[in-house]
């Protein structure tokens, strides 16, 4: 094995590195050669790490000797405050094009409920290799930084270590401390872009999917050659859930692209704040189900004036399912899509014959892990997009929780019960995990 | 005025009638200008008639004078078997680029219901000039015999006097005995094809709106350049009321195209001869859907072995939206199309949103009108195939009665309600209505 380590930035190796690890062969101020199987041990990682290199140096430990990863796994599908334990597994050293990962924060998303009941479509990998009995180590969305890679003709010129990186495949098991992963499972953010932490945990997902919503369907970026936002008629946007991440980032994402909103959430003691706070994003309107079902308010003629004339709404997006979704589509005007990407309300989706038929109704989902197979290198130019906003200050993460992670494995099984009893109960922030060092 | 009168066929134009109106000239054998208002009365129309020169030289008769059509009309939307009126109106001369049409039969379709109850969104034209109240004209398919019409530099090309047309507009009246119609809004029937009148009456809407379903959203005519069938996978379609019309039609270009079909229908007592009829027709499979929704019979498993390794099936065709629709639309392959095109059961369409998100599931409508607006050229295209397909007997009319309507207007409006209590109370063959000779 030979792993060549590259330091992040301007940061050069420093001179007591190669003195404490005979195996490590000096190329230049800033790369060095680590050679055959002797381990790097945390012996030196520490004090490097001291020294302000950062967790890229700090991750010569371990990568060619045994580190251990703790993981959030599961061993059978069933309730989520229940079936999660914490384990701790060896790392394999890296084959070749493998990508030793350290996850920097995993994100915590109403999908992996499902995942963890069982009824999502994609599922974690179940792991022989890492316990006594099968495990799947969860988590889909989060960051993670680069600490070394198994050259394979490829890697290296899409990596250097202290990159950043978020996920570029689904279920890759974001809720643990360490991974081996191969390295075209990965998207890298762009270093100029300076994002910190938690917008980059936040980035791969909800961001992504708002993109899409709002580019295949109806495409309203102004940047799309087929955008019917030019010198047409100003476009509008109905979506229900719009205090979700997704929901935050297509409010975002309209202000952007010139496309007003209409946003429906759900009622609460602090409507007010969550009204104000989703304004302060782009939203135009801000309605609750009540308010948006309420015959007495005349909101449809409301929301026509809103309109107007010189104003047009071909797209609903819906994320809940209950009876506003076809109040929503009933709103579109000829030939509206109806765009479903979440089902919270756990109900059909009722929507009458008419609008199809008369009406030319379209109704469709989108799933992001559908999209991204089939488009590879357009996902890697949204991302780029994406980061740029983030960086601007023109797409804000969405109001997240740092959930430490520490201690005994029963200690951390217990926070993540804990955890997961509050998402059930909704309305909290997004969850992001984070494993103290040891 | 002058009007061009061309014998169809290779029918000369007898003597005697230039004889007895001095305001005919004679152009050739076949062809005659008929000059000023005068009228071309019945005294000499009767015996043209009588020598067999069929309902196109009777149709001399009243071309310039005044014509008196029988219509069913209703001043007032409301139920069916109430609001029903006949009415005698007198015919105005024909306009430039007016034809004079003979309707030989006037189909009622399922959606006419909706028409008198107001509920339909193409209504017929509020007449304000054919009596001493408002009246709107029902009927909206049916075959129709030109009598004459008025040159514009367009029409003398199109038509012949004695050709036999379908409606290429909405709402045009066809229960009435006679109209005046601008050209653009019918359809000429190719004359070599010699579709008897069944046939022609029941060509324009359910025929049409079959093929379009099976081209347009999964395109499974083999002549179309995207035509999935080519070298791939055997195709099947799922319908419901697969015993419509529509239902009926599709089964026999689904056979022509080498396309399996999944045909559901209501049980009745005589499911046996139903089941048989269609499978006459090539369906497959037809399942009643208590047979299709019950989970003793396997039924999903069955029909997944019916279409085998080497089929697919990405399209599922609608016109009830029961409990049944979201059972066919789960058998869909990915990237599957639900097409609605009617709403029997007046519910909602249910669909569980995981259909839409994780297997792409898309539910559109589809309604002729809408579609014929923007595709003139290749109707008249699909018509002429259809024309043939129904001249070769491979599209087979669906089961009609023919209905005569004669007498008083009191007498005519009693038979319609009679006629609309049998068909709220379904199951009877297509109604088709004939006015005899007075």
């Amino acid at each position: 094995m030979a792993l060549r380590y590259k330091c992040p930035n301007q940061v050069a190796i420093p001179a007591f590195v190669y003195a404490c690890e005979e195996n490590i062969s000096r190329r230049s101020p800033r790369e060095c050669i680590i050679i055959g199987s002797s381990p790097v041990t945390t012996m030196f990682a520490a004090p490097v790490h001291r020294r302000g290199f950062a967790t890229s140096c700090r991750a010569l430990a371990g990568l060619t000797g045994p580190v251990e990863s703790r993981a959030v796994v599961f061993a059978e599908h069933g309730d989520p405050t229940k079936v999660l334990k914490a384990h701790r597994y060896r790392l394999d050293k890296l084959d070749k094009g493998q990508v030793r990962l350290r996850f920097e924060l995993g994100a915590i998303n109403p999908a992996d409920i499902n995942v963890i009941q069982g009824v999502y479509p994609s599922k974690p990998q179940v792991r022989e290799d890492i316990g006594p009995e099968p495990l799947s180590i969860m988590g889909n969305e989060g960051v993670a930084t680069i600490e070394g890679f198994e050259e394979d003709g490829q890697v290296e010129h899409r990596f250097k270590v202290g990159d950043r990186v978020v996920m570029g495949a689904p279920q890759l098991g974001t809720w643990q401390s360490h991974a081996n992963l191969p390295h075209s499972s990965l998207i890298p953010l762009p270093s100029d872009a300076h994002l910190h932490l938690r917008q980059a945990a936040t980035l791969a997902i909800n961001p992504p999917t708002a993109w899409r919503m709002l580019s295949d369907f109806v495409p309203l970026n102004p940047e799309d050659p087929n955008s019917v936002s030019k010198g047409k008629k100003k476009q509008w946007v109905i979506q229900n859930g719009a205090n979700s991440a997704v929901g935050q980032a297509v409010i975002q994402l309209a202000r952007e692209w010139g496309v007003g909103t209409i946003n429906l959430v759900r009622s609460r003691p602090s409507i007010d704040e969550l009204k104000s706070h989703l304004q302060s994003l782009g939203a135009d309107h801000v309605l609750t189900y009540d308010e948006f079902l309420s015959r007495e308010n005349n909101t449809r003629t409301k929301i026509k004036e809103w309109i107007g004339r010189d104003g047009e709404m071909r797209l609903a997006l819906n994320c809940v399912g209950g009876k506003e979704t076809a109040e929503m589509a009933k709103l579109l005007s000829m030939d509206g899509k109806l765009v479903t990407y979440g089902g919270m309300a756990k109900t059909a989706l009722a929507l009458p014959p008419s609008l199809f038929i008369f009406r030319k109704l379209t109704s469709v989902g989108f799933w992001l892990s559908n999209w991204v197979q089939t488009h590879p290198e357009e996902r890697q130019t949204m991302m780029r997009s994406l980061a740029e906003l983030t960086a601007q200050g023109k797409l804000k993460e969405p109001e997240t929780e740092v959930v430490e992670l520490a201690g005994s494995d029963e200690e951390v099984a217990e926070k993540m019960s804990g955890v997961m009893k509050r998402i059930e109960e909704g309305r909290g922030k997004k969850i992001l995990l984070h494993w103290k060092d040891e």
